[in-house]
């Protein structure tokens, strides 16, 4: 392809984007394709010659996007929000076109410089600790194995870097993770792969908020250190994943200190909060953590991926993830940020862009609009659901997520063998699921689920970035004209 | 910032790309910028209120713009490549712009069904055992530690997994990784994060051409064994970093097999060759291989990251990662791949559009193309070495990498304490060093370099998408001139 041919595409794709936005609610927010659907319609193997653009994006529009859920879709309330915006999708462009890879300072300086620039921006404006740095990671899953093998290390005195995690474990004992019982699956993901294994992920019990209980996480940690376990870790969630909980920094980080474990804090949806100082207060005791990860991606307006990591010791990531092979050695090494030793890749791509057109083109007063306009949106959300009666709310509404069910005949006695009444769990379970289906099934939104206390539970995530009032509004309206029909 | 706006800053930067690749040679390659440079240019803080996207371009222009190391200049040898292309680029703007989290197939029908297609293409393309299934992954990096992890599972029973690599390693003994003197570093480095540990990787002897022996492996294995370790998994590399030497796959997959071992092959670069029917020799013995890595970004035309994972059978991958938590299960997970459970992230990107894009813009035969013409540059770079008669070439040329380094007065006796003549390793060291900075100083062209046999060593990687013969010349003349002057 030429640079003529890439022009013309190039600008007939910013229309089709530009058309995409436009057009993107008469879509539906989650795919109604089959599985095997989009499969079948694609050859079994590649062309042996050139197809011409024109029929590439032919087929992107008629086979592949059918195929897509529509994350950046206003009434995408499923999961957590994976938000970008123009001015990230245009730093994408760039970063494309550049086509740099970022490993090491060398190669691309600026790549480096900007990436440590954009850290220190997002540390004073979510007030971090200022003995914190930070460097970029794809995923918060990525942040989290770095955090627990960082954490290992530090229990067996970099003896598992080096002699391995059986030897390392011999020496030192069972290494163990501590964190809640609603956190994120990254960190038993993340505990496999660094040699915890599943079992010594010790999941705390949480109280009626679903954050974790300090006193029992202290209980336990003095059980297991009777029985000859050796503590390693304890992994607080800001913002658990079902119903966006938040564990009690303070407290768990000062047993986190005075037990001599690291303490990672995983913010991935909630730390982006942090930029408004009347919710800052979820922060107090973070200056206790060792590590620290929220996601751009999520609820900053940052393409993803892009994740935020912050440690208080970098030299414990660089002893346990330092390589220098000959090939990567540059006469600046002593001098410079080489990121490929701060996280588990050594390719990297120029994330730092976009988190840098993000932050310069909404500034940081217009990404609080953003965040406070999204708080008050599950708020509004909230009180419609408690105005109607027949709905349950299941957990605090701390930040942009609401859980709830549809209760149907609330307000009556729970049903005994002789009398009708509330329905069963088991039942209510079958009737959410079903009104979730349904109004999923409708294209206009996408919701997604979870469980508290066993409970199937309803979430509704408001993060999208263009969500306004109205598409709240018309979720509200779904879900209650389908409640009970 | 309104669909308007993006469309005048969308259109504003498809031109600026367009330019930016018209006049890419009049750049330097590799950022002239010095250390610290870059970040002296930026504010210490984020702003408050938002800047116009016309003062972030052109500040992307004036600060940016001189930190970036042109890695798609035709004149990037550096490393091993990442060579973009138009239609990788294309297909990387419209990514951006649906801006979908493609953890799991429900999350975007298409992004996952693409992916399991656009893998067989390669699979075919390559000539790969049928028996292998696709995944993409980020990075090699992240691929071989997914093989590490595979691995210290198969040989543990699964043990590591769910009672943690002390326990496990307790009762399997120490688990130890085979793998080439001149393999990647990424094989140490997941090593370290997977728990085997820095002093149970063991690196085979190579023979003369930088490849590993197999004899010297099985020797070393049965060693091993009588010492009571636990041989877990052999790593080969296929196109070594330093000088692209090939592990003979055949031999080293046998012994792989008697030994009950995880056989990992790591083709990051050369796998591409396989592509052409007169190399595909290179995979003779790949049908041994539990897995595969090959970087369609390294030198297949599409934009970092890209990296193709095969696995002979993918149960071993997902009883490694996966993880079901409830907010993740969807009505279809019984019928569909949810490529989660197939690698470190939760999250992905959809990767598998630009895969596409390029397959089918080039078509097969394009691609190969491309490849026998960097192949040929190759061939004709050390043919003008040769000629010269100063230069050694230091491992053979089995694709499109040549080593070598100058040698003043070569052709003369060594030196001894008497008579001067050949320079000792250590002045060849500093004056190969001289003369890579002086080429590299030039902004013409991006050479680096490695050590073999503890040889200070030039590595001219030829893999630029545009690199044609003229620039190939270039650099030639550029070490001709300056070699001795």
């Amino acid at each position: 392809m030429t640079i003529d041919e890439f022009k013309t595409y190039g600008h007939k794709i910013v229309d089709w984007i530009a058309e995409f936005y436009e057009t993107i609610e008469e879509r539906p927010v989650m795919s109604q394709v089959m599985p095997g659907e989009v499969k079948t319609r694609l050859p079994s193997a590649a062309p042996e010659t050139p197809e011409s653009m024109d029929r590439i994006l032919a087929d992107f529009d008629s086979i592949i996007l059918p195929g897509i859920t529509h994350w950046q879709h206003p009434s995408f309330f499923a999961y957590f929000p994976a938000n970008g915006s123009f001015p990230s999708l245009l730093a994408e462009m760039l970063t494309a076109a550049l086509g740099a890879q970022c490993m090491i300072w060398q190669t691309s300086p600026a790549a480096a410089e900007l990436e440590e620039v954009v850290m220190e921006w997002l540390k004073k404006g979510l007030g971090l600790p200022d003995a914190f740095t930070g460097v970029l990671q794809d995923t918060a899953s990525t942040a989290t194995l770095c955090a627990l093998v960082s954490a290992r290390e530090k229990a067996t005195g970099f003896a598992g870097n080096e002699k391995g995690a059986a030897a390392a474990g011999k020496a030192a004992g069972t290494l163990r993770v501590y964190t809640s019982a609603e956190s994120h699956s990254s960190v038993e993901k993340g505990a496999k792969i660094a040699g915890f294994g599943r079992e010594n992920v010790i999941k705390i019990p949480v109280d009626g908020n679903f954050a974790m209980i300090p006193d029992k996480l202290e209980e336990i940690l003095k059980r297991d250190l009777a029985a000859g376990y050796k503590p390693a870790c304890i992994v607080a969630a800001l913002g658990s994943t079902s119903s966006l909980a938040l564990d009690p920094l303070g407290p768990v980080g000062r047993i986190a200190e005075r037990f001599g474990l690291w303490f990672h804090v995983d913010a991935a949806m909630a730390g982006s909060a942090a930029l408004l100082p009347e919710k800052r207060r979820i922060l107090e005791g973070v200056e206790y953590a060792d590590s620290f990860v929220f996601n751009p991606h999520k609820w900053l307006f940052t393409n993803f991926d892009c994740s935020a990591y912050f440690v208080k010791d970098p030299a414990h990531l660089i002893n346990t993830f330092s390589i220098t092979p000959e090939y990567l050695k540059t006469s600046v090494d002593g001098e410079v940020k080489n990121y490929r030793d701060w996280g588990v890749q050594l390719g990297r791509r120029f994330r730092a862009l976009k988190l840098w057109f993000v932050l310069r083109s909404f500034g940081l007063e217009g990404l609080r609009e953003k965040l406070r306009a999204h708080i008050a949106q599950a708020e509004q959300f909230t009180a419609w659901l408690r105005e109607d009666g027949r709905f349950e709310i299941l957990a605090p509404v701390n930040l942009n997520l609401v859980c709830f069910r549809y209760i149907p005949r609330s307000g009556q006695s729970p049903r005994t063998p002789d009398s009708p009444g509330v329905p069963s769990e088991a039942e209510l379970e079958t009737i959410n699921k079903k009104l979730l289906d349904r109004v999923n099934g409708t294209g206009k939104v996408f919701l997604t689920h979870t469980k508290l206390n066993g409970k199937f539970t309803l979430r509704m995530c408001i993060g999208q970035t263009n969500t306004e009032e109205r598409h709240v509004r018309q979720a509200w309206e779904l879900l209650r004209d389908y409640a009970g029909s």
